[in-house]
């Protein structure tokens, strides 16, 4: 499996809910930590809004397949496997696991947010793909 | 819009990033617990279970489309907007607005989960959806 | 018991450990969640920290008893039974209830945090007392 | 600076409120965190628990003091400067350390707690003190 980058976090008993397996809002929690930990390799999301004159790299959709449950104590490692490019997207995937185990499959759809008209619209992805790909 | 439950809950300053708008893991949070807050009008989750036999109803997938920042003082209102029944599944869905505003869109896949030779496998949900129907 | 403010939240799944408990640092959660409730009386946070030219009413300490247990479907009121004024302090102090069951009592001390020189400092609290108080 | 335990975690985006700042429920639960990250050294938490026929090792109190922020990017490592033994209490205390700065400092007061007459009472701590004093 390529893969763009890895982020390891061990669950805790705080991160698990009564049936003692993982809230699933908490594997959301650890695919947008996944990101943000890739973005420190160009600087981190702060500094590049900054460069792009952006409020934040935000949320257009997510989704995620639970394929096996995490308890307490499971040394889960998020991969970046894929990053797909548009025009005003980006749509990194992830896959978390255990070992070999699988435990989830996820997929964002990212825009590069700039305030217009007082509101935030999506801007094109182009500054951010250049600012990341300089980095290579 | 037909809803066969509603959530409410206000955003508050805690439930916001650095980009002052909710994190998007919170809004999956306001969805399951929209989902228990329905459940209690038929025992809540714990009593359910344990009329089924199951250690809980479970996700195998959830996703959402983000379509308006939420913000501190926000007073979202979750609805459920439908509930797909399969052999093995149970599929709600959501709608997030404050006021007329759609701020999202949500669906989550459910099963019913059953301990079955020391893992945990989907049962039917027949059991569920008597409980559930008997109740109207 | 005389009360300043309070909050209502019904206690979810999701906000319990694998014990079935409420997760203790939620019970701070909606500490501060009361806090920020009650400034909505005022205009919210966001809006009395730009009239005082304050990054945010941030917090020096906090600490909270936990007399009894919450669990889902608990009907907590957190209510904000005092509110003690420093120089450069506020001290509100919350008790949570389940009906007439005491879970928590919990304090905090906060500041009217101002940007200088580079960083974070606790201003005077005159301009916030003001605030709060003209809107008796 | 003597030490049981350290845990390390590098603060994210989702971490922090619209200030740019750790939101300090987040604190509690890093400190949470690294006491059962400890507990891992001694079979984790349900192991223990299951040993001494106990629910929870739970919270009866906590309190932080915050010195400085953290904010998206820092490497926060939460250490366990000491433990203090009752007789039905352990009373850890941490300090949160990015690099030489520190972020802030807390204590926890537990139980070891034990169902008896339908509700959760705190039992003596004989047991968990055997079972981490021979592991040493």
């Amino acid at each position: 499996m390529s893969s763009l980058h890895t982020y390891a976090y061990t669950v805790s008993f705080g991160d698990c809910d009564p049936a003692g397996i993982a809230y699933y809002p908490n594997i959301f929690k650890w695919v947008d930590t996944a990101f943000h930990d890739w973005l420190f390799g160009f600087g981190g999301h702060g500094a590049l809004c900054e460069q792009l004159g952006a409020t934040g790299l935000g949320l257009m959709d997510s989704k995620a397949r639970f394929r096996s449950p995490l308890q307490n104590g499971d040394a889960l490692v998020v991969t970046i496997t894929a990053l797909e490019w548009g025009k005003r997207t980006l749509s990194p995937s992830y896959q978390g696991h255990v070992g070999d185990r699988l435990a989830f499959e996820a997929q964002e759809t990212r825009g590069v947010f700039i305030p217009q008209d007082g509101r935030l619209t999506a801007g094109t992805t182009d500054g951010l793909r250049t600012l990341i790909q300089s980095d290579d």
